[in-house]
């Protein structure tokens, strides 16, 4: 799980925007929600562009794909996109609030064209729902 | 669950794209998903923009919320978004495909600014992702 | 009189938006206007395009113009306005919300261009008004 | 009634677009529709953007309302727009030709998104509407 | 062969653009050319996007391919594009007037892309032209 | 028969866009349709914008229409244009591929709207087609 | 002659751009060009678009057309395009620089499409050469 | 002190965006500031863009410098910026609110990308600290 | 003097838009005109953008600057642009008609930023206006 | 205060643009005028987004408000546009040059629309009056 | 080795932007690299689009790529497109001058999306680094 | 020599379209094309903005220019733009892939325009063929 820039103040920035829930409350339940699905599941969060970048090429040996939320990177960010593309593991998009509803920069993003599947505008459960859509596709992927 | 126009033909048109699971097969899949969830889902296929706004407007008196394929229309119909916005009831978009990934014109969605969450891109399983979205955010709401 | 999608929810939905009159209401008060201005009116309402295209030829050989609200159509039906200009009837288009001032895409009219006139903004007297302007004007080409 | 730049040409200007009634003939038949409605009426034209804002200020103590055709300066005036929303009473924006059919650097108006109505197309008519028009909002607001 | 909206008035309907012909005899006439090129030929009018979609669907399985004159429809239907892509028929695209000539929203077609041929502005020729184009490329199919 | 700049290459460049007919076999079966047509045909083929409308001009006084593929040239070429439209003879343009499936700079012809007619992605059929249509409009002409 | 706003200002304000002629020594250079041409000359400059239309429409009546350097206006002013079609007279637009040269808001110009003729660039001499022009229009007008 | 039109409605005129000061009190303060930096101060308002023109260039011979706040005049008038650059002073814009919060139309400032700096969004005090820029940037001018 | 494609045309070619005067009558006009200002010069048509700039070029050495009026090429030829700026003599590009009142493609001029004065709209005119111009500005440069 | 990439380069980099002044001499005089507020001042200079991210987050519970000049990022940068807003804090956006001066990137800032105030243009000055700008605006804050 | 229009002005024009060395100089030194890579090179100069294709297909037999500086034509010639895409043989685009650093029009290419190769901004240097560079595509290919 | 992020993927991410080459790789052919060249050579790898700014700023005092591929950031990051011009060395910018290939958000270079040269498309050879012309521009600028 890749959260990008901002993401850590969650349950304090703009509660209206991004709900109550903090990010640890938020990984806890989606380490919860791993553990149901039987996978496992590391966290990683950064506000810059180039730690994000380090991390998913440093990951990517170890996991089988990455659920991302890059935030504010989501519109500006070629490079984690590269990055994602390049070390050639599925990757899911989510969002906490509907980015179509906000301002016109934020609905659109660089990493949905390549990315297996995206989730919005469900709070902290696009996070739950990213994690299941992946891993099924993760399994469909090693059943074939 | 309201499937937009072209969407029977699931399963023999362009299985590349779309999948090979037939509409029958999918509104099998949902329907277990929502005993799983313990509610109970209806399903309306439609290829005429009117015929949807219609049911749209008959439906929202015995459901809570609408579970949204527009297919084609996603991108062309204003009708169909005043209709879901103008009956009162949430509604989650889905998409079979990555939308984000396909021609410019299949980019831009007038559901999903108004929409409580969208999912896309999972192929079938976009549908029962996008059925626990919405269940859980009606739960959420009869829950305050 | 042709109303466009979703014109027969008027008064449930979005009050705020459309005003508290159903569109039984508007059309009670738009005969009655008929008769002080002494010509006769009929009305039809239909969610479909297709619908709205078969209304306008069939009624065209008994009725001298058409008043119009085609609500959402207004912004996406082509086939809505090549039926309006090709039966030869002049037609007035009415809104009952300040279309100007709502999402952009609510700001482009396709059959404004072509129409005898246009009456927004006024609610339910948008009808009124446009009623009577189309009625001088049929009567100023009469008089000719 | 705020008669913007040229219209003093009226019935003089372009006939074919404009029609043939000189201002004065609008002004009296329009005072004649005032005594009907029981609502007392001044009218004003300038050519200068300067005077019609001045106008609109000094105006304002003594109106419960506007009604406007800026004619040119519908599309240009930020200045106008400001004076009319400053001082705080409703305006209704007429205009003799329908602006929707010509060139399309009069499609767009200034004053139209923050107009308590729009009245087009018309000709003369376009003013008897927009004065009734206002007319009943008032009304409507003073009955509240 | 596939008419859209409005074609049914055509010989009525503004024939300064459209011509004289009555759509009765053009199909007359278009059947005695199937017949010159010994293929079978139906004709299906309808005013609605729906109707049309049901029309492609339902027929596919009995033609080889479609004669399509979406009119309106060519430049605001993706429903239409899905459906003829979808069932996996070439079909050719035919316009009686010079889209290109006319206003600017009928310069877009979005069926053209996919088409396996246009034909536009020969009038009732069109129609010939497209048919026999169609034809030899089916028979230049079946001939592989 | 107008050719512009490399469809002397025909046969021999891109096969799988322009097929694999050479452009003195398209010569011949064209004339062959002549024939068959009863019209005369001469063929003319350059790959500079100057020698084209040199031809242009200088046929203009013994031919009655033009059937021009002007190749690259129709989406840069306002000469050409001119001069097509400048010696008063109508021009029907063809297309080997469907150019609304290709680049973006080639969806937009210079030449279309003021042509008497246009037939793109029939292959060489397209020529046949064009030229069918072209000698059926100086028919009709010459029979008014 | 109209002279728009702040060309009162010339020979004083940025002679790099507009030359180091006051506005007196123009209007002089041009009264003696107009005698030679035996036409009278009047001149007017206003920094106001109220003032300039104005003075359009009183001198209208005693003149047979007008030289036009709106300045600043040629860029914003639909007041002053309206004006100047409005009373029938033609009109000639001049500018001393080469407004293609320039800013980009500068290559608009409002009043060009409606002109008579336009020359730009040649600094004071462009006052003379389109003074030159709108009499030989004049001339040929009134020899028919 | 240059004020565009509507700013005599300060403290009028929709408070919550512009604040409760009216000009009067606004241009005290200024002189007040202007005493303590040791520099002179006139002011003047008009609703009109000629006078805002005229008063530029009779005021250039006797100030150093000009401070305007060019209110909707910032986004329309190219007469302004022509006066500003033309009599040679050095000129600081300021607005009151954050125009960059507001209607797209008021983001871009035609005479922001020639003036000597730019002060916006801090209410009354925007005039305070833009004088005082102003004159520092004099005085480090007459200080070299 | 510089004539561009398919002016060799002129006085056949669409006289309502360009007028009845042939080419060899203009170039007779200007020569007498050129008596008159005592400059000698020498005129070139060609219809190929190569042609014209293998003219520019060669010519450059003997001539003192260009009259141009460039045609098609006006819009299109980045070429002939860079030939009249690289070989060092100022041009006067002139037009018969009035490009701003035509196409929109036509608006555009690529020579028109770099030329020494630019003379549109007055027919035949705009020749002898253009001569008159350039050869005055080429009296001023040898005066200095 | 927080600094963007390569301020640290200021005295050395561009002195034409961006002045004379060091980066620490800028600090310096910044603190002296903090003295003379009586407000406190701590300062942060980073090249990178996420080092200013970091920063923003990290000193939010110990400052008022920031006073920021995030150079390159000021376009780029909607990470740092989310910290700013969502720690809570009020800021005001300070540029050296005037941006409005520049190439067409620098005239869009992402930070301006969410700013209680932006100071651009006056050299070193921005930052002396954004802070004491700032400083108001939070003493008027405290005040209420 | 393909040189575009005005290319034989080299040296004597504007060579502040494309430098001091005539045609001939460079071709000379051009031939010269050709020897130490041991490949053989034509050169080719022509002011005319039609020219240039014509060697391009009378070349292609010949040679096993092609160098291209097309100059003007880089930005408005799909004809040399088409024919360098059309031969099948590989491409290296060079320019002297760093187009991205001029005229908006000039930063586009038409040839750069299908070339092997590009290299701006050296000058003369170009050339040889355009020669290296294809010389060693083609080893490469030739060595599989 | 710069390389930015994700280029130490290289020969592992994407090699169909980056080739085969790693990092390392490249660096050790370019030490030795430098030391051919009779240069010195250090390379440097991030993945972040900030760390390519901060290294930029630092090997400025000893290096004479630099080789740049930014890779993502190429089309994104102004402070690496300003970093380079700010330091004052020139910088030659290369790509292995044909950037105006790919998607267009690849096609346009923030860096390009400041460039004192640039080459594309070459693969590994790109940063050869453009340490080389770094290294001619060097010398001939320590040549003069």
């Amino acid at each position: 799980m890749l959260h990008g820039p901002n993401l850590n103040l969650l349950g304090h920035r703009e509660p209206e925007v991004y709900g109550r829930d903090t990010l640890e409350a938020i990984d806890r339940t989606l380490r919860e929600e791993a553990g149901t699905l039987d996978v496992e599941l590391e966290t990683f969060q950064a506000n810059g562009e180039g730690a994000l970048v380090d991390y998913v090429q440093e990951a990517a040996s170890r996991v089988d794909g990455f659920l991302v939320n890059a935030a504010a990177l989501t519109h500006t960010s070629v490079a984690l996109l590269d990055a994602l593309v390049g070390v050639g593991r599925p990757y899911v998009e989510v969002h906490l609030s509907n980015i179509h509803a906000r301002e016109s920069f934020r609905r659109e993003s660089l990493l949905a064209p390549r990315a297996a599947g995206v989730v919005v505008g469900f709070g902290a459960d696009s996070y739950l729902l990213g994690l299941r859509g992946l891993a099924r596709q993760l399994a469909a992927r090693a059943g074939n």
